[in-house]
């Protein structure tokens, strides 16, 4: 996040002194079939603003950079209101969440949605679930964080995964999850909260999880990968936090 | 399968003589979201037509009874031209490719679907995809059934999964994948297969079977089970069969 500082002679949509954000991403094809449908994050093209080389060679430095080159494609205007620092997480973080509570419906009242960590990610899809309109309730492994989930992120509810009492009587409420744990840990306790058709929204990257496919397979149930969102739902949700 | 030889005073739908069959399902408990939408496979309180216990406590023998006696709701109308001995299993392996295919949109002409494993439900599935429009891809583990898939079942293409330069040429092209495969085998060659947002659709019931996260992350693919499919389906699909 940064001011516009020069920008070239084809540009149109920013202007010098311009508050703005850069996401997760620099460049795509904006040709293939993920990039026509503003999703760019699924490009198979893509360049990560961190870590990535550009299609120059450049290497490419994200959030560690002191100035950053962009095709304003990849330029998110930045909202007034909103502070650049604490801001600037919701770039990657944010949209992590954002866009699977977007995509998988779990974006309106009505819809119970779990969230598994109370990490970074994980207190971003409290709040973005909570602004939405959903009903939320953080699981995790002890009760060390159920004051903070419900008092700071004002989450409906919270579940010890540990409690086997709790998590039966739980059984079958969730539309869906989203899972922002990174360490291994077993999926089965996690399908068994879903409602028939439920998804279980994998965000973080544990090396080593086991598909439980009997539950999976009786209740219709579904394990996803998501990553980050594209452009244009990037805008929609700065818009929307701000 | 076989003729109604008895009628309760308040059957509606069938008389005697009828050619009928029953499915996966002889009770369900016809209140729940899911049995109001048709879908009473998914239903908590199902009773399914083989090795289950009834509401008034009698077990059921599925395909292994002379005699059934089923509530109406549950049974399915025969078509006229189709044999019932040869058609029978279409009430099982039929609907269970067929829900899926009908549920994820792998049922028409311009997508691309991968079928793993050419035996009872395999065969079926390259079958209906083919008569709904779809474009069909056998994955085997060896060439054996090459000229079967092609040549019998009319499949499109076939790969075999332990040749990694064939696989290679195919990764990201299919929609969706129907894996029908019981034993324990590597889910991350088939999720390589899919395009992004592509569904990797478990049937068979492996116990073991490992997340290849990553893949399902970068490409926002999903892992889903499914069971059979509701009455009003199989009716459906034993019309388009007949």
């Amino acid at each position: 996040v940064g001011e516009v500082t020069e920008v070239g002679s084809k540009v149109e949509k920013y202007k010098i002194g311009d508050k703005v954000g850069v996401g997760c991403l620099v460049g795509s094809c904006r040709q293939c079939e993920e990039c026509t449908n503003n999703e760019e994050s699924y490009c198979p093209k893509q360049v990560l603003s961190i870590n990535a080389r550009y299609y120059d060679g450049t290497i490419t430095y994200g959030g560690f950079s002191n100035l950053m080159v962009t095709d304003e494609h990849f330029i998110i205007r930045w909202p007034e209101n909103l502070p650049l620092d604490s801001g600037a997480p919701l770039l990657c973080a944010g949209i992590t969440t954002y866009s699977p509570l977007r995509r998988f419906g779990l974006d309106k009242p009505g819809v119970n949605v779990g969230v598994v960590g109370l990490g970074g990610i994980g207190h971003l899809s409290v709040r973005f679930a909570k602004a939405l309109g959903s009903k939320v309730t953080v699981i995790s492994t002890s009760s060390n964080k159920k004051k903070e989930a419900i008092e700071t992120f004002r989450a409906d509810d919270f579940l010890v995964s540990h409690d086997q009492e709790q998590m039966q009587a739980a059984a079958g409420t969730l539309d869906g999850i989203i899972d922002t744990v990174s360490a291994n840990h077993s999926l089965l306790p996690l399908v068994n909260l879903l409602k028939p058709h439920g998804k279980l929204i994998l965000v973080g990257l544990p090396q080593k999880l086991e598909v439980p496919t009997f539950p999976l397979i009786l209740g219709g149930k579904a394990i996803v990968g998501t990553a980050s969102g594209g452009v244009k739902e990037t805008q929609e949700m700065i818009e929307i936090r701000s």
